[in-house]
């Protein structure tokens, strides 16, 4: 079978498939979450709210592909199947059922923490093995940041 | 907490409500298998299959957004998230790892076939709880057949 | 003087065009409760339930025009004036004066309620009468009922 | 509850929204009887005539919308309700049933003349109480007097 | 060579793909008598009923690519060729040379009540067979009699 | 009945007129040759293959629209019923039946040659009859050659 | 002061700028013609024909456009000012005041029926001074004769 | 033959009506201008001034159209005829042949200047006449004085 | 150095001129006032007052721009630099800072009320110096008082 | 009150946050000294500067945007209010009055050298600090870059 | 290898593919001396003849794609490679370095000449090989004698 | 001459100079490299990689005018020109004539790959010397990696 050759020495394609493999879960799992939680969320701020999660989820799966297709590109398989998010993803969603509209508030200040502290530890892992990625990895920071503000100025 | 109240009797909200619930998994678990096929697949074929893929993605996006607010409209909370789709979703993915072209088609006909399969029943099963549910039913099946087709007719 | 023949039988378009009829005067009723809401809303929801209102308008106007037409095509005339609204619309709008945003949202949950019950009755009628018409309750059972879960969600 | 205050002195505020609120019904009655025409309009220049009806509905919902907010702007509340227009409408609607197309474009020529001759009352009132909302008066009568004049080319 | 696997038993498939091929040579037939009223159409109604024209061939050629899909997603094989049409088509059309407006007018009332008339028969076949073709025969009787109306009107 | 008045003398208008209704006939006749294959082909280039095709769908469509418009034009009756297509087309097309991709390709290099063979001929003739169809047939020919590059090139 | 000089011989430049100057002056003529029949219509016909009439003033002034940057591109001074028009134009206009329908009709039968009479003179003038301006010429031609069909067709 | 009404009273309607018909006239006579100017400008700032004219072209023939108009509304037939604007058109438009842009730029001030003034005339009359034309003279003047200062700014 | 010339008198000018000026400032103010409480802004309802700011920066971004271009071109030199604005703004901004939801109502309620106050006067003001400013004046007015009670509305 | 959190350490914050305070308010400065010019500019190359002045105000109002909201989303509050930038913008505007285009010119290759030289010495202080809000220094300058070239080009 | 096979015969062809790739090169050189230019000019009228290059970029651009796709249509090869255009191109270009703007004028102007020139001659000789391509000759022989106009009035 | 100056130090624009100019080449080269490629494929898959191909021109001609313009806004004076590109460009293109489309594949690959080996260089060399430069090498990077990628799939 083909397989894509990397324009990337072995270990930084090592180090740099990692990180964006983890943020491809990340991702994948911040964009479930946040559609749960617009289906789910109840109170005298729903609408407000649910059409704000829809800019995350949005953010999310196009960000999500473009990492994807960064790993790809790198010689790197993905793997973004619903076991693997389930296994590995590092950001904590809500549980089944409905969810009042300051608790969602909560939940999604809490999950974009998550998210940006994670990827800042990779920013600094990137730099030494491939500066695409890193740029890549800047700006998904810089995103979910102001995403993070917004909720945290919704409190 | 609030909670939404149904238009429908108890009996037919259950009924209408698992249909729903069965179908948001099913569509979800559709889109990531696509999403990965769409990232994984390597071969002659592989850019008209790339594209080709993105519509299924899209496609299953789609209804599963309107399916959960089906049920939202009908006092069911929705559930997708990744680990209840990793536990219940109907519909089979790929393995690990880079996918031939053939065996992408190959695995999309299968997927897309079991998805129509388990959609028929619900057609059936809705008939007499939610006649506005069951058209829903009707057109995703109607579109998710298309898709059959041309996967089909790719072989 | 011209006038339109049916495609119908005598007895099923009748039963169809009365079920026609009485949809177009909720609907208008609809639309200007909507709108009267929306221009006389006070409280610290304003903004979020001003907006919400204006999309009931445009639901309830496009519907409108497409059952005053289905009307027409089966060689019923339709009736949507000031006073044939004012004499038999089956849904209670607010009194004068300005209004409290809660009172909005509960004002709205149930005049959203009572327009579903009444359509839901015309979905059984139709089915024996014309199923084309059946198919067109149905869709705007669907748009009404989303839009009484986002309503109740505010609650 | 919270009230509106007005930027305009006490008599002004209750010249102002008298003039507005009389508009407003007028509006709102003539998108009506524009609507019921459109849909029952038969003869040879049907679609011409169905299509021309259609811009005056939009003409008269985009300006009800204007002075409605325009009276809650100037801390008056507006009463578009089905009753009210029944009740105080000072232009005139077709009987119920079918519609020659020569019968009405002279309807039409007719609503638009006493709507027209209202207006420039108002015009003359609002000159004194707050140019503002006379310059809204007279847009709103040249826009129709154009509509007038249409119609009556077409006698 | 490839055959197309149909996702219905065999002799649902039969019945269903009998009514989408008899739909799909109606309507193809109906966008070619709607194009030669098009150009030869001659009379003071010369413009209006020439644009209105090809409404009716846009709608009829979207909906013959909707049939004919549907039953090749079905694994039918849809004839579209023009000796088909010229042998098979149930609809009647002009004759050949200009047409004087109002004739024009009389034969598409002719035309679409002959169509609708056909679909309806096929509304009743496929509830048994295949309630998604059922549903785009419902979709596509709808947007035939709400021609059938206009032309109906303008007699 | 009113006829349409030429601005070419009588002969020229024959000679021109007759090339337009040969036109017309070729154009109606390759546009529903191309639909049919659009339908109805199967095999590994499906997808490309099913696009390009409606590209000359498109195309036909579109100059028809012109030919038949600009015989009307120099008060020539055009005729593109189904009946005279079946009888007077002169490009071949497909048997009834599911078609291979590369056949499908062979099929329309040769109905393209054939109808561009055709077009020369007229752009010969239509030299001393009127200068301004035979800009249009040089037009035509012109896009349809550069489609049947396109049909060889995937040979 | 500057002058710009010509791709052509000073003879083809001679000949091809005088047909380039009248079908200005015609060009721009049609248009005042077309527009005061637009204001001034009345009758039964009165919308569809004024609608039609503002298409030949787009395409009077967007032809009118192309011609005068051709002449000047030439190095022949176009000129296009009202008297030149009140003193040259060959296409006869209305008398002032209103104009029933029908005789707006025949008006502009007889005003395109001369302007395209004159453009021929020009497509066998400019043959052999400049083929570049012959093909505007041919498009001018081809596009009015379009014009005065339709409004042949409403005779 | 049919004659608009107008909903003015006679001596307004002379006074408005003349008021109208002379601004139709400049405004047809400035964008002739305009477009003289346009195809005829030669020197440095060519391209500059080239676009800056067709602003104007757009500007004065959009507002033509709406005085036109406004004078049939008020039952006073419109004439904008090339013989009734070389006659009694009040701007000054440039002689034959090319133009230096400076002196372009210097002719633009002065026409400008010219229409300006006799608008401020117009408004003044119209105030006691017809307040909704007065309302479209100020419009006018804005946006002339608007290029006015463009023009000057240029020099 | 060049100077733009005025349409007006001096007197007229001076007074028109002062009250262009004071419009500009005020415009300007407000806009960095709503852009300060957009980014400051934290609470419940942050993000639906958020977006209702940006409308009015938008709004006053706007009409500043046809303000100064309206001064420029009645031959007044407009001031919109930073120190101006700070030194002779009439309308007062927040302090430094977040600002909680509530009192940023509040304070936009002020300010707006101030500005729509200082505006009426110059409608008055200008009603016999320019009354091309004075419409201009009347559209600000109408456009920050409906700002206004849309934030009233919010209390 | 709620603040919000920063995801930087206090000392990073603090650098970053005064790097982004002194960018915001010199591109707020900057977008109105561009506006000042935009309105006042006067001579030969007035409307190609004028446009050219817009291009700088539209790209320094997005990057504020950008930039305060960046500060928020680190928990630092943006102060924008126009006594900030006139007490601490370092770039240097106008004088009141008419400007020459020359001069305007030399203003705004001045005004950009100082915010390019200013933002260089950012970028190099937030390196250390944050690497996101650097990477957002880099996209400013070389924007500013761009546009000083044009700016010196235009010299 | 594939080849494709030519709708011309031998001598035809022969002819035609050298008239269409001598165009060929001309356009893909037109394309780099303007972007060149566009990048290094320098002086008082640099935006606006910046701008004014790119159109030519882009019609070049367009053009050569047009050319290129008629030689591939009729069987010849077509060859824009670097070396080639270096090689035969037939048009001058600039030194290295900065331009000034009156020499860009005088270079566009002999480049466009000459391009011009050369297209004419291929005219004439592809009258007697290929009608079709003598008619997309002349449309760019059209559209350069436009550009040259435009840099001849420039001077 | 004007000459540009620049905002760097001397031997850093020099460095960061030759690195533009390198990669401007490059792209432009590339850009020849894929039209001609795109024009002269022939094979099965022609149409898809025909598509892909226009792509990379398009990816291509954006960047090569970024660079271009960064360079000049670095007074760095860029050279595209014909002959500059066949001297300098390190990406080797094909061969004369028609090309296989597995050929086509390949040699992309194989260019690609040689562009990003040499951009990756200058990321490291612009690191010193202008990181706004080194962000753009790294964006062009990213990109023309992705398409690397897409092609090393199609083998």
């Amino acid at each position: 079978m083909t397989t894509v050759k990397s324009t990337l020495p072995d270990l930084a394609r090592q180090v740099t498939g990692d990180a964006l493999q983890d943020t491809l879960v990340d991702l994948l799992g911040l964009s479930l979450i946040a559609k749960q939680a617009h289906w789910n969320i109840v109170g005298p701020r729903f609408r407000s709210i649910h059409l704000q999660l829809d800019e995350v989820v949005a953010t999310a799966r196009s960000f999500s592909d473009t990492v994807a297709e960064r790993a790809a590109a790198l010689g790197v398989s993905p793997d973004g199947r619903a076991e693997t998010i389930a296994a590995t993803c590092g950001v904590t969603g809500p549980k089944e059922g409905w969810l009042q509209d300051a608790d969602v508030v909560r939940l999604m200040v809490e999950a974009l923490a998550t998210a940006v502290s994670r990827l800042r530890e990779r920013i600094a892992t990137t730099e030494g093995s491939d500066l695409v990625t890193q740029d890549l990895m800047i700006q998904i920071t810089a995103s979910l940041e102001k995403a993070l503000w917004m909720f945290q100025a919704e409190n």
